[in-house]
């Protein structure tokens, strides 16, 4: 029995609520149990230097986590003048997880923003920050081909992301913070609907695993992805 | 007519939800209008080094936007790798304004953090914040009482804060992005419960104001504090 | 009585000495009593990016306290790599201070940055400063129209700063270190000549402050800062 | 064919020089083909703050690379004045790995700093600098073993790395710069001596990958690591 | 002959105003010509961590420029969040100058640091704030034995510095702004007072030189310091 | 006796591998002793902003050490977030020496960056440096000049640098660590083949020096680079 009651395979409740603030051209909060992200997409008309005069787009992410999203108050980033290499880590695998699924030709000279802010959490924050981005970018997105500044769609695929794990010596589906601290094998996978793989990152915390488990865990991870992009597409009317 | 349609000593809705995030010892979303500042409360049992020792406690207050809370989508201060002026000066102000209503004896060893973060920004961010810091440093002190880690009450009134301008001539309390862009008076009020005052600041932008000015702008925010002491009273259920 | 003997009205003397260094354009060593501030104002013939071609030009200021400028050494900003808060803080109010009293059109697309470096501090060092650095830029754009680079006078009208604030229960003028320790309300008013504000800002410290009493403090402000214009007009030949 | 004329399960020459620098407890100049990483293991007695009065030890790791170890100069993380994202996400996966085969109660109270400096890159740094870090480690371990600091071997099991991808749709082994330029899925992995994973990363550059795919790399990943495995353990003397 | 009408050998007119500021333990405004610099001896009852314990005490410097102390305003490096490489090598040169001349056990364990900020330039400042620095340092522990906090005295000599340089292809003593932009070999001297050396630095710009120029720029700094010793002498009235 | 048993005017061994790396247009492994430095010499086609437009070219250096060059590991610059005001000072000192010996209007608009990173150090790594980017720098050039890039040679000389010192009362060549640890003055030189000065730097450690004791530097230095431009140009094929 896990500590919530779930079944292994279970994931705990999604929701998206889109529109949360006004100014963004995407804006989602996202739910995945007690984890709540805050996601906005921004449009910018310019995209990095390594692209400019290219004639393709550029999708990036930031992250961050408020200090007081966590059990016990974490230091601010911008007060110590510098991000984690967690931060970091995390922030660079959104936006590649994003850029998965967009095509940067079609989406023109310019650049979307991603920026999750986790305003509480219980574990998967990342995994909740990409599943989050993809709605808050389909929005934006949508408003660009409303506009008429977008031809085509540039967006390939649904993209989301889970974590998975193994506790108290099984695998389990979406691990909150208390399983997440005494797992000891951690992993997060970023799945394309339809099943394909963008990104597989499976981590030993204490004892390593066999090849079994990780495939066990990809198992999950496909279930609760399902969950996930059935939850994004009712978000976005799709 | 104010832009929004609202009389010059009209303030906007004001909205305070409590609890809105689990883990903080006191948790505010704190609404003027479409202004949304979340505000924490982390109870801290320990002081900064030059108390250490005295039987004295201390409140402080970080404060800091989301990149998009804004119109267009601002430089992230944990990327950048430091605060900007502005973001000291408010958070130097919204520490100093819940301190001057705080028996730091009665308090004890200890540190409440006020993490003030904008999640939508219309105008009066700053003062929202020190409103909804005072609710949640209150829900924070309660706990404290109940758990009879604090003997005697340290909290010693409300405080609260709103913003005035002149806008086109005319003093107008609690302005939104559109008014505070186009105000040739910018002013800050900080009051506390029965009309003192613990922070008065007004600013000329463009031509300077005279004393009559000051004085209507400070009527005004007498107004509009007591509106916000009633909210702050609702919101804790005193 | 005051600890230096001074009326509750009382400025302490104020002498302003042109001509300090001799690179800059404009150079003022101000005294406040022992308090010593140097202001430098450099031309720049370019402006910051948000006003690149607009035909408008910029004033700005930047202050900073030598190391040993106080009764005990603090440490030098440079070598701890950021600016305070306070410093931040103080060198915008600076800033905003000049720009009240400049026709951004009439001084041209250029820009005038007031150092105000503090020598001696024995309070009252952001109001010396502002008054000195209206000196220091008066005697810049004489020279800019001197050599004939501005046809109109850019400058509308002085200005000048004092500190006020509530010690020992009396609201008294420019407080030097040992009141500005002990004050319960610390005051600073930014006058413009003839009468008009610029800027106020008075903070309890400690017990909150009543109507009547920021009007006191406004009053000696305006007694102070009419011995200030006197002493700028001397030192500036009007 | 690969560019550089490898089968697709075929290793880079492996190379391992013990003893290349004097000062350091453990030192390896280890190389995959044209990758030359120098590590050196600091054995220092302390550890961390979070560690202290625990009698248990740490393993940590650096990474850098020289401006000049790539085909174009890249600037000095030390001049920049802060790291990259990909420099610390290297470094924290380099002592995750580490610290999978070490038993830290067994190590004491010390803490072993493995420093990887990139002398030149051409593709798989990070594998090569958790390969050659085992073999530090273990010497560094053994000359505290051998002066009596340590009973216990604290280390676990051997530990060895590598990359692998997708290449002109060939799943291939250890990529070389030119490879990993181009590949569409680039994978590290950590394994551990005996079959077990450590850590499994793979992630997608450009089109998504399948599960067959994924299971096709860990299987090359096993052969290279199995060759890797035989060079540390001949470069120790075990 | 030299821009400013002086012979070869001939020093500008050396200043020393001692007690121009109030709070330090030693204030000196030095100047040597247009080159003025304001050193403070500030005495700390603290070493730094690697002498504690060791009842031996440490003398350092910390230099700056004040933005506009030069022809056109350089930036600030508290703004620019860091001390330039020049900066730091001024530095340590000063405070190796001046503890060439203490006996640190017999200051005791206490630190007196010298802050060197240069009010106006016109070349030659490093070796003015050392020679100034004596001076305050002299003050600061004069007053430590007046105070009994020292017994014998921990001052060995005097020490003093003077620039001097190959301009036009004439060795010439104490160059000033003009004479330093285009001198061919730039050298400054710190001597001892009795003729010993306590740093001779000579660095070649453009055309290198010969160990004959070396001496004879050797033989200039002595009869400079020779001025400035007895300067420093009349100056704390020895 | 030294320490080493080498004579007071014995350089250790010197040893100069080129082509170390593949990457850089030069690369060089320079080793006195123990004391080993890798240098590479970058070309880039742009100069710093200053020189852009005037047809000059631009020779500038960069220096570290790595973590565990030393006898006790430092920590990492680049960790740190700083570069200490040693490393700047000797890259400012490599940078200004290899300047001396090249004709920037015959090197043309093109940079060449020299990084000198310490494998391992044991005293004179500053010269050592100086030494192996002189090799470099021929080696990078003499490829400019194959690929038909510069067509007259900007390399006017070889330039070369050692430390001396007086250690144990006598002049001593080419300190070790030990030496260099006791030694009571530390000079070093660079000097031009030929004989003419590019830099003299001669510091007291302790007692100060007198002139006789400069020049007997300088005769050892001599001695010394005599005994480096006969290795480089063996090294370069000259």
């Amino acid at each position: 029995m896990r500590p919530s009651g779930r079944a292994p395979d279970e994931m705990r409740a999604i929701d998206i609520q889109t529109g949360f603030t006004k100014h963004a051209e995407g804006s989602v909060l996202i739910a995945f149990g007690d984890t709540r992200v805050l996601v906005t997409a921004s449009v910018e008309e310019k995209v990095p230097p390594f692209l400019r005069g290219k004639g393709e787009g550029w999708v990036t992410a930031e992250y961050s986590m408020l200090p007081r999203a966590t059990h016990t108050r974490g230091s601010r980033e911008a007060a110590k003048g510098k991000q984690s290499g967690r931060t970091q880590e995390i922030q660079r695998l959104i936006g590649r997880s994003l850029r998965a699924v967009v095509d940067m030709k079609k989406l023109g000279e310019r650049q979307i923003v991603l920026d999750c802010d986790v305003l509480q959490a219980d574990g998967g924050t990342r995994t909740a920050a990409i599943s989050g981005a993809w709605v808050a970018l389909r929005i934006a997105v949508d408003k660009l081909i409303a506009e008429g500044k977008i031809k085509e769609d540039p967006i390939t695929a649904q993209v989301a992301a889970v974590s998975c794990g193994i506790s108290e010596g099984t695998p389990v589906l979406d691990l909150d913070y208390i399983e997440d601290s005494s797992a000891h094998a951690d992993a997060n996978f970023v799945l394309i609907e339809g099943g394909l793989i963008a990104e597989a990152q499976a981590t030993a915390e204490g004892a390593p695993y066999d090849e079994e488990s990780l495939l066990r865990l990809l198992r999950l991870a496909r279930i609760g992805c399902d969950r996930i992009f059935a939850a994004q597409a009712k978000a976005v009317g799709r």
